[in-house]
């Protein structure tokens, strides 16, 4: 029953190749497959499902719009759903955090919410340089690939990728090197070489890169040199935003106020498509229509959004339960670190970003493989998928956690025994 | 009741600067405004709704579906919706018309396929160079952008749009100069400084651009061109696919089979996010993940994907009632065109995409304004917005169609009167 | 004893392939290789030696200059020989043509003018993009190889040229199309996907595109373009300038003054490299040393240079003579083309710049190797070396005229018969 | 008598505006102004004269090649000119180093030997990228542009410089990072970001940014790292090589063998331009006139710098006495440097490439200015002209090199006390 997507769909699937069965339903944590084997899904749609699959109160929201015939579609005209939604964005996530943005609708995905940043930022600026760090993983369009760091995602781009430098990203070199030395060598020295840049994007913590997360120090430095040089700094939350790393933004525990936030995944609540560019009020010098497309306006997820906000955002249960939950990970991943004292793991993340560094891409992908012999789901990243990561809802169980948890241990056993 | 999007929502905005009302609710060609007020869709998501809004058979398979639990958002994973969609898209739309084509799930927007498709273009041939069209539009992606005509969307980039070299579009010179003259004579000057080319891309009817429409025989002969000079053709059908121009590909009369092509917008069926680029088998050298991005499997969209192809592509009486309504369209504007010798105007376009081109796009913007008042709504396009244009639902009744038209008649006697 | 070029010198080598000969000597319009044997020299080192092998003018100013220790090599510092250079510049050049520029000295050679052009045109508009025209020739570095036509050599660039879009050349498709048609559409056409260009650069007559001899009412309108535009006109002069087609500039009897104009081969008159970038003097932003170069005072140039000015362009002779004996080489041509009506041959050029075209490359390089073979030097030019191109010393004599058309009269007759 | 500098030479000179007199003459290590009055040169035409101006050798050869008419411009014809400097470079430089190159003449100057060197390693690896190192400079053309630091004749450009990434050289850090660490993990980390490079261009010592001169276990290093990673390692040695730091070759000393080595400024001898790019023989992979140019068979200075060669550099006479008075300098410098201890001065160099660095630019800039008016040439170098760089011929007598180290003395203490 899989040959139509042997014959039909492109060699570029990725995901379905270690995870070769139909999925059919879902709730909450678990996926299920056609012959109804449950999953535990410690992936998270790469952590575009922060609540959950078909979170119950987001989908009677849903239906219940599409029941009344609520408009769907409607490009960036003012609805009642997209008025809803920026109320309540405004009321429960930017007011209470003191933050004064505009908000850009740049289009469905996150790809989409870095390119208007991008364009924004070089627009305001006049210069076309960007600073990247080692790691990054900002997207597949050809802007958001120019500042993303693998090798083989790059070669794909088939043209240079030009027009970004990357700089170390937090503890490149294990804390050896003072943080930004040679980046900020390269700024002041007016004989470097380097393209002054219009802008820094960066990761709060990197998903895709390895589960590598900067230390709230490195992110209010990083804040300062930007100011310091008069560099726009853009951050990219689409994976670490929506709660992910415990608060509602992956930076607000460096207490810093980016230029330009980008956010998409979870920023919609049930899994479809919708993507927000957040930028200071004076940075907003787009002429009308200047940045556009067809996909900004889609009001099923603005409904599914409004309600996530006001379930989840309205006080900070998520936020405590998500940085508790993560420090259960936390140590346990420590726990199997210190097990296996001569595999030399490595435990890392924040919140419920989690992961352990294998020696190689391939015991981390024995592991993830022994885990999902075992009904779990998860991935690994880094630029050789030598790290295990976890992504759960922040809506699970703590049984679901401690059942997750003694599978990754059962599998990374399998796999280092 | 507007005052939370002029505070909170970028200037970029620009849709609902023509149409200052607050929409909410939407069925069929109607969409109407919080205070209950009906309009007429002779838009129709600039081409994603080509079933209407909200359209009573997708309506169903929809909440169907998401009571159910099916899974919501999958990545590239393996889902029974999925499937059902490939065998839907095979047996409906391939194999009837003998096309060969692997299917790549790019990401959520019309952008997004525009950019798998110059990638793995770009990748194949190892070439970079692209060749445009005048008065193209592929997408706001800094890929897409560098492929699309508008000057003041693509002055938003904030840095040399380069790779890509534009042609004339058919009718450019208004017949006075052979075909392809200029495109052929370059690639055939090895001194003429024109980077070999990986690609074409081109549009069957530009939309954006102002409702051109290729003529078949000039398709038929850029497909010649292309095979002669080992040039891929890319057939950007985001806006024209799904039957606007009659039948479901918007070259099929034409008799070709380009090398890629690109579809959005209506693919979906029910204005959520999905897209699609189809490629010749053998072009499919991708590595697993090369390309990837988080909204690739947006099931619901599936759903109503395949929702639509079993209801309207089963037969050909979709498309028989587009060209006829298209060809009522077409009379309707001659008849404009010829009331008012002294304007100037040109009827253009073919199937259910129509326009009246004005002389200037002032005048053009009068017109959808008037027809705004009187409850219709329509855009303006072309490169100065002076081509009033038409995609209304290809489900509209006959009766919405002479209710429209009646009202666009009365627009433009407001106007040029 | 050539075994040290073959073993020492790299395979990018040329000219010696198909004049396989040591030269040691030469005089006026011959070389002589080391046995003595002499060849009249139709290449004339490409355009650098407009009066001739070591003319005896020049030959004594330099000697005496060198023997007497004047500085040799100086930057870009004042000496005695650069300020007789400019005063001679003015008084012969400037003045008499009512031409208001100043003088960058941009490096040592044709490309180094062009670069400077090009730098200087895009930091005065802000704009990065450039027009060229087919079959182009303006340098082998990287900004003039961008501009450059030919494509085996773009490709050495070995990496994508961009900035730059082909425009066709004068007579490009024979006089079927109105001059600039496409060109005027797509500035005027803010849809066209055209970058708003800096600059045009344009040669008078392509001398390595073929011999391609621009109308006078063509350049006419290409300024009148560029200036109703606001698009600076770049003139590469570095082949036809100095008198190559008659007039001191190839410009001149259109009655044009371009922004910038390029200069370099034979502006040094004894074959010491030696360039000149001619700016508008509004245009002179440079900051000091903005663009430099160690071999910008080359003074044993200026000294050649000074006397050329003073010796061939006090009065109208050269120009004359130079008109007179292009007309008998155009007449001389012009019987051979029609003395072969099946061989499809074409007479081009004006001035002492002159060719014919065959059917192909290889017809031209077998009637170049078959005048070699009697004596006489002259190359090909054109994308496929289709251009048998001749560009003798201005100073040539009446009888060395005689002689050299009557060996080409030889060499096509043994080709073509 | 400077008006007509002032008048029609543009803005961009430099060097005469802190020289503001007329040159008229020079010989060995004296320039002569009109006026008579002698100047003593350490700066040697910026590394162009590094056998004194006018040096009587040479000079008798380039007066009896004048004389008896040997050919003056010859393209890349072969000569007997080029011949006996082939032969003549083959046994005094290649040959008793045991160095296996091919020689390319790549155009008059040292930008061309740059240019062709980055053509043709772009076009061996099939990659675009090129590492090159904080205050690098190679060059005004837009390829050498591109790998050159000063951020000021960056902008020249006026297209963004790509395809260059900056690494920091020797020293850079002072000593307080492991050398390569940044490139080394960089290179070795597929996620980095590092766009693959072609190929790394580096200076032995850096002129024109501040007389840094790395250290021989640098090179060395650098030269391993490259072979590591399949990168191809182009040495710079326009203003460093032909002797002036020592041996012929910057490089000798670190016993490195690079793949490409760049030569201009002082290998034709007296001053007139000749650039030569060696490659390795296995790169020699262009067509024939794939890289070309006017400027490329100066015969005149193929005679000086054969001379030059034959003189100079039979015996290791130069070389000594270059490393000898180099030593004399580092000595008299270091002297200065502790004169002034609050003064923060800095002895810089290698050979008779020495500089001190001062606080500022100003600082710098005045002490040039008062040596000047003492008689004595010399120039400011580094990112901000903080280097007082002194480049005197390498054939100064003792004499003449303690009338400047005295000249040098009495300038330092004008400004500093």
């Amino acid at each position: 029953m899989m040959s139509i997507f042997e014959e039909l769909e492109s060699e570029v699937r990725s995901y379905s190749r270690g995870w070769p069965v139909v999925f059919d339903r879902a709730q909450g944590s678990y996926l299920y497959d056609e012959d109804g084997k449950a999953y535990l899904d410690f992936f998270a749609g790469a952590g575009a499902l922060n609540y959950g699959h078909n979170n119950p109160a987001l989908k009677r929201a849903l239906i219940d719009y599409i029941a009344r015939d609520g408009v769907t579609h409607a490009l960036d005209m003012f609805t009642v759903a997209k008025r809803d939604f920026l109320q309540t964005f405004q009321e429960k996530i930017l007011q209470p955090r003191d933050l004064d943005y505009k908000v850009v609708f740049p289009g469905p995905g996150g790809a989409n919410a870095v390119e208007a940043a991008l364009k924004l930022a070089r627009k305001v600026t006049g210069k076309e340089s960007v600073i990247n760090f080692t790691n990054a993983f900002h997207g597949m369009t050809l802007g958001a690939l120019s500042v993303t760091g693998n090798s083989m995602k790059r070669g794909g781009a088939g043209v240079p990728l030009v027009h970004a430098t990357p700089m170390p990203y937090d503890n490149y070199f294990d804390g050896s090197i003072p943080d930004f030395l040679y980046f900020e060598k390269l700024l002041e020295d007016s004989g470097s070489g380097l393209n002054e840049p219009a802008a820094v994007i960066v990761e709060g913590v990197q998903g895709e890169g390895g589960i590598n997360a900067a230390r709230i120090e490195w992110l209010k430095a990083l804040d300062d040199l930007c100011k310091k040089h008069g560099i726009l700094l853009i951050l990219d939350d689409v994976q670490m935003g929506c709660g992910r790393t415990g608060p509602f933004f992956s930076f607000e525990d460096a207490g810093i106020k980016p230029d330009i936030v980008c956010l998409s995944k979870s920023i919609g609540g049930y899994g479809i498509p919708m993507a927000l560019t957040l930028i200071r009020p004076d940075l907003d010098v787009w002429e009308p229509g200047e940045h556009n497309g067809t996909f900004r306006g889609i009001s099923p997820a603005f409904v599914t959004a409004t309600e996530a906000l006001r379930v989840y955002w309205s006080d900070d249960e998520l936020e405590k339960s998500t940085k508790a939950k993560g420090e259960r990970i936390a140590a346990a991943f420590q726990g199997i670190v210190e097990a296996y004292p001569d595999a030399n793991l490595f435990a890392k993340g924040r919140g419920l970003a989690r992961g352990i560094e294998f020696a190689n891409g391939d015991l981390a992908g024995k592991v993830c493989a022994a885990a999902f012999e075992r009904g779990l789901l998860m991935e690994t990243s880094g630029p050789d998928g030598e790290v295990m990561k976890v992504l759960p809802p922040l809506t699970l169980t703590d049984d679901e956690l401690t059942k997750g948890l003694s599978i990754i241990d059962e599998a990374v056993a399998a796999v280092l025994n």
